[in-house]
């Protein structure tokens, strides 16, 4: 099911819509400067495996040619990227050697700070729709530009919740998909049992939802259906940045790719979110993702089903 | 493979050894007063689904013959629990809305201070053998009265790990499975990457390590083989007290029923671990225990199965 690179140009199309900024990271392992990041970045190229992926987003004029070369040869459409007058969003951060908690140095939006996402028209009738983190006003404004997608799916993140709780709640009633973390499921519905949380969050309206869990793997909710994914057991994390996103993408790729969104479909697209995620953390910014081959997306799925199999009683 | 009742008699013996306690437990759910607690009573009742269990701890003259008649009721041999002079070991505790974490209000050793294990002569050939987490010394103590069993497990603390790290590594050395959780994995190994403590814990003996982490699950790892199980889907958890005991009683509950630890039967012992421990944190102290019945293990055993699967790409 992973899609050779030649034949991207007659894949299905997923528009991505998030941050494309410049990155500089700190870990016990090592750090970079200014690199490639951002939410559409790592969602793309993840995404890019399976299907077509189409961002909108914006960068500033200091956003290296190179950084859009390698998103181009991808196969990542770049009609939506918007060039503005001024600085690329950038973020610093850095993480301890508990690599579960990122801490924010520095946050410059930059061009972000007025982003509006415009969908060219040749974007407007993407099948397949993913809104990575954004302000759930502009989230919304890319649901009112898309006409009818199959599936929509959105993430979000804490301080969305806390300062816009009521859109992102119009959000989550506009999409099939929602995507978050285990800290933000419990900080929006004010629920500390995890099942409990994510049961609420359907309520919301998504007809599914997905908990990422980092090193904990993830949980999949529908009203009949309840599955959990381990994370790709990797003895070696160098940077986590990106994770997230690199699993919603390729939870969306593979979602487009597969042109069904049933049950053993969606389960599969988990795994494969976990699967991809696993590459991303093993190296700085995108450098894994962009040496990444369909052979070994496969040989970690294989693995994930022998590392949860077990026989019946 | 969950026996029945009134097979108990003939079933494989496995020997438990660690804490009889009365446990006061305030979570936002309800609270106990002097209930039935104690490493030791969880593990051998969870144990007893499969096998016939032989305790070995220690009560005060205070402790209520109700708690002995209800794990007699349960198949468990208690020729090894010592009466002495004195008042039983206490525990009182509470969680908050966050069950993840105990807080201790008091911790009374009373008779167990002076805890010495002694083996009943018809208990030293108990071919399965836990140790559940109580000072170090005794665990070896105990292992130098045990005639080669087929199998040894052992769990143990952060307390001991920090004041009696050698005699941890002595004990580890001599068993086959090492169950620990995952903050005590890190603090043991100092490795903050869990799949690499558990690989360093592995180089410390056993041949086996299966790291506990409550709603997250367990893994189990050995020298060619990794699984990870989820944790069973509670919406409802009212005292996650005795869950790791009884994982581990269950665990080597099944294994002495199976007769065979290959990677199979100790995949199938984790599930039912985590099963049992579902049942375990849905009541105060050992109650839900007491009314659970093989069918309900099966079950959720089946459930496990269905939450974890998912098909080939």
């Amino acid at each position: 099911m992973v899609m050779a690179h030649e034949d991207q140009g007659k894949a299905t199309p997923v528009l991505i819509v998030g941050s494309v900024a410049l990155d500089s990271v700190r870990t016990p392992f090592g750090e970079v400067a200014e690199a490639l990041g951002g939410a559409a970045s790592y969602a793309s190229v993840a995404a890019s495996f399976f299907a077509s992926p189409r961002v909108v987003g914006v960068v500033g004029e200091d956003f290296p040619d190179r950084h859009v070369a390698a998103l181009a040869e991808r196969g990542v459409d770049l009609a939506g990227l918007q060039h503005s007058t001024g600085r690329t969003f950038r973020w610093t951060g850095y993480y301890e050697y508990d690599l579960n908690q990122a801490h924010t140095v520095s946050t410059e939006l930059n061009v972000f700070a007025s982003f509006r996402p415009e969908l060219p028209e040749s974007y407007q009738g993407t099948p397949y729709v993913f809104l990575a983190n954004i302000d759930p006003e502009l989230q919304l404004y890319v649901l009112d530009q898309v006409r009818r997608p199959r599936l929509a799916a959105c993430d979000t993140m804490n301080y969305w919740i806390e300062s816009a709780r009521d859109k992102v709640l119009k959000v989550l009633a506009r999409v099939d998909i929602a995507l978050m973390n285990d800290a933000e499921v419990r900080q929006l519905t004010g629920e500390s049992n995890l099942i409990a949380a994510a049961r609420r969050v359907l309520e919301y309206g998504p007809g599914v939802v997905i908990v990422k869990k980092g090193e904990h793997g993830a949980v999949m909710l529908s009203a009949d259906s309840y599955f959990t994914a381990p994370a790709y057991p990797l003895q070696e994390v160098r940077d986590p940045t990106g994770a997230g996103d690199t699993f919603a993408g390729a939870l969306m790729g593979y979602l487009a790719r597969s042109g069904e969104c049933g049950d053993g479909d969606l389960r599969r697209a988990v795994i494969l979110g976990s699967v991809l995620a696993s590459f991303t953390v093993e190296d700085f910014s995108l450098r894994r993702l962009f040496r990444l081959s369909p052979q070994e997306i496969k040989e970690r799925y294989e693995e994930m089903a022998r590392i949860t199999r077990f026989d019946s009683l």
